[in-house]
């Protein structure tokens, strides 16, 4: 999966890195660097919806196999703390629902170490019909 | 906290039901009668939104104590399967934030007796300041 | 499409008036009455959801036509003022893409005669493929 | 506006151009680089989220006034058509709700000189309280 992502999203290769991945749930990290953050220190918007849209990818792909045209259409996000500065930022992803068109998964984000979320997200993925 | 539901919510007292409530978590339940189906038997989508409204609601006032004036602001809601006709509606909701002005709350709906959630839905609640 | 939504929702086949519909939009009002309103006289979330929901639908089934399965998968909503209790309720829905997937529809409400959007809604509906 | 948009974003200051702005609507543009872009030459989600954040956050700063802490706290977005390459991304946002402690933008992203959404966002931002 780590080799595929690469494949996919050769710009951010070696941001993802994915610490557990079952049939369900999907936990992955991502390495927080300059890039990633605002002034005054924390995590910036996009680069947590980057982490939630990745996981959502990953949960569903562990479950359908390597479907690159896999699109997102849907995704809802509350931001709810300020991530720490200095902290990897963490995915806890629940595939909810795999659809024969669609799926859903449910994202947690921590600053690694924390168990407050810093934020929630929802992702719903088209899944490209079978040929 | 089911006396204050009636109060509040004069029109729909009899219908749900606070099975569980600490803390953090909500397990509420709906009665699904007539008013609730749509052909076919399944419940329909402003049930299930008023089921997950509540349970935060809910989940908030458990919290902060008796405050009436707090307000649904925003949320966010996947459709995920069809509920049974012949069961109660179940949400099982727990509180992600609990800020000065805003609580957030993660709800899964789910058909009595399942463990496949029939929907998802986060809402956020307004809680006005102090005075 | 009056007679259409009175067959599919006949619980509520005397609430909603399709005032106006081409290709694109909708304009859809929901007679408010008691059944419709929380304490205080505002319009419920529910009864706000309910008209998103079928204005959406209103404006998938205008272009796809009489398809009752077609059922929503995903809906985001911010209620941002009290709607009048006096006023029916009216929705101002634009379809913003119709797929062979999905339709995807934004929605504004308004209290009878004010310009000020009391929520807005987007609504996801799924499409069932073409037998 | 450009000015403290680049002190507050250093490290996108360059990307975002603001063409239109009045007390209700923004029309902002982000230059299309290859960071962002997807294989296949697709224009990244974090990306279109990025441009659909910025534009809220001007819509409520032109109104309120430099408040840096002002901060996205809810969003939700629907991807509908796959931007165009080699054209910059344009999105136009109206401000609906402009609360104490709140405020609301709607926001349609258009790949230049398209009048097809390729996406549409709702973003919420949270505004400190007057001290």
């Amino acid at each position: 999966m780590t080799a595929f992502l690469a494949e996919i999203f050769p710009q951010v290769k070696n941001d993802f890195i994915v610490d557990h991945l079952d049939g369900e749930n999907v936990v992955m990290r991502m390495r927080i660097t300059d890039s990633n953050l605002r002034p005054g220190g924390t995590v910036s918007g996009p680069s947590m919806f980057a982490l939630a849209d990745v996981a959502a990818y990953v949960a569903t792909l562990a479950r359908i196999g390597r479907e690159a045209l896999t699109v997102t259409t849907g995704c809802s996000m509350d931001f709810m703390r300020k991530p720490e500065a200095g902290k990897d930022l963490v995915a806890k992803a629940r595939l909810l629902k795999l659809g024969k068109a669609l799926s859903v998964t449910d994202i947690l984000l921590f600053s690694e170490g924390s168990d407050k979320p810093v934020a929630r997200a929802s992702m719903t993925y088209s899944i490209p019909p079978k040929r």
